[in-house]
């Protein structure tokens, strides 16, 4: 199932040039004044100029440098390659830090290889961080990322962006039973959280209302650094929807048992 | 009431250096693995390594400099200065996003003349960002700071740590009050937060449970920005408890009705 090596560097470089193609748009917007438009849904969901604009720049370099792949983006239609290959874009996740002025938020950029994604990269371009990762191996600007232990739920951090995210009565009171388990709790994060699992400084990440292009790029990340991520029920997260993720599989087993355990 | 222009200067000068020496402590530690000490209250509140020696630091660098003057730490026990002039120091604001790897922790720096904070520095190291203010200017990176006008609180943006921040129903009803009526509301930021607002990305911070070293170092830079700043009952807001910032005096005052009008 895994790629060639070569072909796995090349992609890997690519993704950073569309991650730098992304980040010369999406930077000088960041904490200049601009209009943020609504899509017209019930809830508050801003999409910005620099959303925009990052997606197309991307699109371009895809379509000139692999025509035959595929490409599904947050903002444009999706294009269906002749080859399963498709490139799973969201220019900024996180658009709520974005308009306040927080660098949580980052470029997420997925190859997805018809099964499953098999690299991904988060760029926070204010920071100058950019995560990376194959399933097998993930790094931070180049160097390594590993996991941390935790042994228990009651020694772990959790992270997940916002109580607005859970989509149904029963979701948050399954979230709460996890949050009231776990030793501390905080909101706020979006792929950042991910991020810093694979980093070894986050235990967990629970999450729900997810588009398949808020996870695809962040399950490589996660996964090549040790840990682990699925649905709440255990099941392939590509599609995204609700999601863990943990760099302890004893954390993981005990936040699904919770999730999954009314009353 | 206003200090002498250059003692003025000089007290701004050393507040960096303070936040200098500070981080010369704190940044190793950030996201490096460290031992985290539960202070023994019922909620979580994690105390590093790094804050209580970046507290040590700065206290000693006042002594040798203003022996005359007080100092007020999160860390350690105050000192009466046969001065009127105390400085108000939290070297880590923000210890949750600390550990858990998020750069949006800060150290704050206060100085007080007795009657009130005359100026302010909030220093983020790791994104090297240093805002500071002295109630008639504000600064990032000696680059002046400017909140923003906003109408009303339908079209406002609204920042708060944490709903565990509230201590009371009553508390959490009356900031849920104003979340509903904003126009988007987003856990996180701490110190952070209230910087957005002085740079014009945010609108309104409402925040509770403060302590005066929580909040003396922002509010010389919210007002130096043209923001405003009080309690919930539109006082002073030095003194930490319930705070609201604000960089538009009409979102201000609607935010104060919301709070103020239970029902």
């Amino acid at each position: 199932m895994s790629m060639h090596a070569d072909q796995q560097s090349e992609y890997l470089a690519f993704a950073g040039r569309l991650a730098d193609a992304a980040s010369a748009v999406t930077l000088p917007y960041f904490r200049a004044p601009l209009s943020v438009v609504d899509k017209g849904t019930a809830r508050f969901d801003p999409v910005t100029v620099a959303d925009r604009e990052a997606e197309l720049a991307m699109r371009a370099l895809i379509r000139s440098t692999y025509p035959a792949h595929g490409i599904l983006g947050e903002e444009e239609q999706r294009i269906t390659g002749t080859d399963p290959h498709h490139w799973v874009l969201d220019p900024i996740d996180g658009t709520r830090a974005f308009i306040t002025g927080l660098p949580l938020w980052g470029t997420l950029i997925a190859l997805n290889d018809g099964q499953r994604p098999v690299l991904g990269v988060m760029d926070q371009p204010f920071t100058r961080e950019r995560f990376s990762g194959d399933r097998e191996r993930a790094w931070l600007n180049g160097n390594p990322l590993q996991v941390r232990p935790c042994a228990a739920l009651s020694e772990a951090t959790l992270l997940c962006t916002t109580p607005d995210m859970f989509e149904s009565g029963e979701q948050w009171d399954a979230f709460q039973r996890v949050a009231r388990a776990a030793r501390m709790q905080r909101y706020g994060g979006d792929c950042y959280g991910y991020c810093m699992v694979a980093a070894g400084q986050v235990d967990a990440v629970v999450e729900a209302g997810l588009q398949p292009y808020d996870v695809q790029a962040l399950i490589p990340i996660v996964e090549g650094a040790g840990g682990i991520m699925t649905s709440w029920t255990g099941g392939d997260p590509q599609h995204g929807g609700a999601v863990v993720a943990c760099g302890d599989a004893r954390v993981h087993a005990e936040i699904l048992r919770l999730l999954n355990s009314p009353g």
